[in-house]
């Protein structure tokens, strides 16, 4: 285990008339002798590193950084600490969550989240590429997620017990678009054919350069990315996931704004992303939101009694549906004959909970007497519209990917699916509407926040930090947005669960 | 010939849906295929040089700095420039010599000189570090150097037609002192025993960082030092002298402020400094003045007629005698029996030029009415004791030296004579005082500036920024002044030539 940061107990003799070695000179000395280091020290750094050596007395120890072009030395204390906090993070589009690790001992000493700020200039990625292009835009893009990575840092810390100035390192894990503007690098071509980002590996950057309020010697980690639409955060999820490890090809998906897909094993990785998100993620539909208080994630309807049952993420009054109370309501639409194979609502079917909205149908989730809001809690027809044409596409999305390897999906050995919509979704109610392949539930393994934990793995030890180096040199992207065979195999989707219901045995046909 | 900066043609892809690497990602994977590099990029730097290699349609020049520890990508150009600017500086306690040279042909485009500024807040060294340590001294002392290194780079880059933004690197040759203050780095400890420098070994520090106004990513290259007492530029007087590569054992002697002396070969060095300077720099007489306009440099006495003629730098009207000129002066005051072994003035011998000054007897080496300011030069027992103190220190310390190493002087092929004690002095004269061995003048070989030629060299090849580390591997440092031999020799040499006249068989013995 070699952590991004950690300490060496020195002890160096003292000077004198017959060993005039300069202080920085005799350190150096010394790190060689102990541990076989030649580490760079950065000037920022040079005249406090001598006096914190020279002022405990020629002893204590040495804080290296683990940089991938080898280490170097940031700090000198009086003695070995046993506390050395870094901060992991996701850096979500529109939300962040963070640990605080001590990476003495790999623990985790407080987690916490944050809305992202950004969301005042622009609630998604394009509207804030846009936003970034004018009057200063980027920099205030820049300031605003700087300010509330500190306040999640200054939260953590404070629950943590050390102070902010004492976080040695961070990593950070998002989606291109994020780490552009989080870098403050222009992110203008991301969006624009053939949608090439600035970078996609950067070297660590000093904390103190992108203005993070936390030790002024902080480098921070950034996931690279493999492409516009494919973000560190899913090289976090193949981490997470040890895709790149193992011997059996296994799939990662990730659905967030996009559905981003890995297949692949520790011999070769081939990735694709595309627009298959806004309806998962709670989005598009009108009452949709993300999976939080008041959302309603599951829901069962009897197909005889046609009776609804919903369950919300916190047992309180409904407020909206979170991605996988969608997919739960839209499949069991489907069992009870509610929308037909085009996923177009049968008004017949259920009248008493049938209203028009003026924008065409809906179906009353929640009537206004149980909802939070005293508003009815309802899915319209558009909604549904968007739910078939995301399902549509993630499913051509994961056929195209798996035909490109030339393997079926029986093949697979597991597929981790990451995020809320991974910790949310119930695979079988996804199969039914033949979103997912019709695999063994087994197969489906949720892996939770991947983004995060990826950024965990990477600050904890070196071999992780080397993944993903090695993932970078091994993966392959494959740009759907070109590909003939996604847009054909996009048409036959578009139906429950598919035009070709053979795909999908376990799911019943209605006439 | 690897210059520490210098340009790489690069011609790339064009990006396209089939090709989405990032635009930084496609530069490095160019240096790779080009030239077998995988150079850091500083985050500082990322936004920059991404912009230059887009908005050049992804072809034109990398821009590299060959640092220590591996190459760095520093900027990228339209093109292949034909020229690189990058300045070589001797920072010198009371004065600053620079060169600005083209790195693509290592040709010189200007040299210049300026007063070092912070003599207004210290004459000498130790003044200086005593001023560094109140009232934000050290901050004062750093702010005057660099704005004077900044006016002579401005300067020069005016003279060379290019902008000071387009200097693209530095080197620093100093003593340790002023690269401390150079570098705002505390000197306290440099005069208190045991005399310990902060360091002696700098990594290259970016010119941004200590406010040189010069390209932001230029690195700036330190000449490393010894000790506190032997400095940088005496590396980079072993480098212009050759000292480290001669298979023949030899000698430098730098006079600055002290003494300083290399003995060695390309197998071994050993380096000692000692207090010997003031009087051969022309800082303790009186009339002692830097060798510069109106300075009497050369002067000779007829011993039978005791006519005096002299002759100034300049050819102009005297102002002052210089360390060449004293050492003229003495020597043949010597030879003229004007003063006695022991350096007393012998009143008889010349009356007229003989004056009484209050502070004893005073030689007048010009009258009133010759001098450029009127008063007359005149040089006081007060100063010849003082240069034979000077004398005697310079040959014990050399003496000290060879014994240390079992050599005697004659086994030295040669002994190279630094900076402009080198330049302007006639060894014949000096081995006359007894300061230098009576060893055939052809052994003497002046090298001029030698700091800044140092600096120069580690600008223009790898190879000598590497004999700069070697040197530092190979040199031991001999403290003289816990050395009692140096005591005991010192003793024998205050007297002209010395107390063993056998020592000087070419130097005239009188009764």
């Amino acid at each position: 285990m070699q952590p991004f940061v950690y300490s060496i107990r020195i002890e160096a003799p003292f000077p004198s008339l017959q060993d005039n070695t300069g202080d920085i000179d005799r350190l150096m000395k010394a790190l060689r002798a102990t541990a076989g280091l030649s580490p760079r020290l950065p000037f920022a750094r040079l005249g406090e590193v001598a006096a914190a050596f020279r002022g405990s007395g020629f002893k204590g120890a040495a804080l290296i950084c683990d940089l991938p072009d080898g280490p170097m030395l940031v700090d000198f204390l009086p003695q070995q600490p046993s506390v050395l906090a870094a901060m992991a993070l996701d850096l979500g589009t529109t939300h962040l969550e963070a640990s605080l690790l001590n990476l003495v001992d790999g623990k985790v000493l407080a987690s916490g989240n944050r809305e992202n700020s950004q969301i005042e200039f622009g609630a998604d990625i394009l509207s804030r590429i846009h936003f970034a292009g004018h009057n200063n835009g980027l920099q205030k893009l820049h300031e605003s997620i700087i300010g509330t990575i500190n306040d999640l840092a200054g939260e953590l810390a404070a629950r943590a017990g050390v102070a902010c100035g004492e976080i040695r390192a961070l990593s950070v894990s998002g989606n291109t678009t994020m780490v552009h503007l989080f870098l403050r690098l222009n992110p203008y071509h991301l969006i624009r054919e053939p949608y090439i980002p600035l970078v996609n590996s950067v070297d660590p950057v000093p904390a103190g350069e992108i203005g993070l309020a936390v030790h002024p010697a902080a480098s921070v980690w950034i996931m690279p990315s493999i492409g516009s639409y494919f973000g560190g955060d899913l090289i976090s999820g193949i981490l997470a996931s040890g895709l790149d490890r193992q011997e059996e090809t296994s799939m990662l998906i990730d659905v967030g704004t996009n559905a981003e897909v890995v297949i692949g094993n520790r011999e070769w990785l081939i990735a694709c992303a595309g627009a298959a998100g806004p309806a998962l993620e709670g989005g598009v539909a009108r009452m949709g939101m993300r999976a939080g208080p008041g959302a309603i994630e599951h829901v069962t309807i009897d197909p005889e009694t046609l009776e609804l049952r919903y369950r919300t993420i916190d047992g309180g009054r409904p407020r909206g549906i979170c991605g996988s109370g969608i997919i739960d309501l839209v499949a069991s639409f489907y069992l009870a004959r509610i929308i037909d194979i085009r996923g177009k609502f049968r008004g017949e079917r259920c009248p008493e909970r049938m209203i028009d909205t003026g924008e065409g149908l809906a179906f009353v989730v929640a009537r206004a007497d149980e909802s939070a809001t005293h508003e009815p809690v309802v899915i319209g027809q558009v909604d549904l519209d968007a739910m078939m044409r995301s399902k549509a596409a993630m499913y051509s999305i994961l056929t195209t990917l798996i035909n490109q390897v030339g393997l079926d999906f029986a093949d697979l050995h597991r597929i981790f699916v990451a995020g809320a919509f991974g910790r949310h979704i119930d695979p079988r109610r996804a199969i039914t509407l033949g979103m997912l392949p019709d695999l063994p539930l087994s197969t489906y393994e949720p892996i939770g926040n991947s983004s995060l934990a990826g950024a965990e793995l990477v600050l904890r030890d070196r071999e992780n930090r080397e993944r993903c180096r090695m993932v970078m040199g091994k993966i392959t992207y494959l740009e759907l947005n070109v590909n003939q065979e996604f847009m054909i195999r996009f048409s036959g989707s578009r139906f429950i669960p598919h035009t070709d219901t053979s795909l999908f045995p376990s799911v019943p046909v209605f006439d």
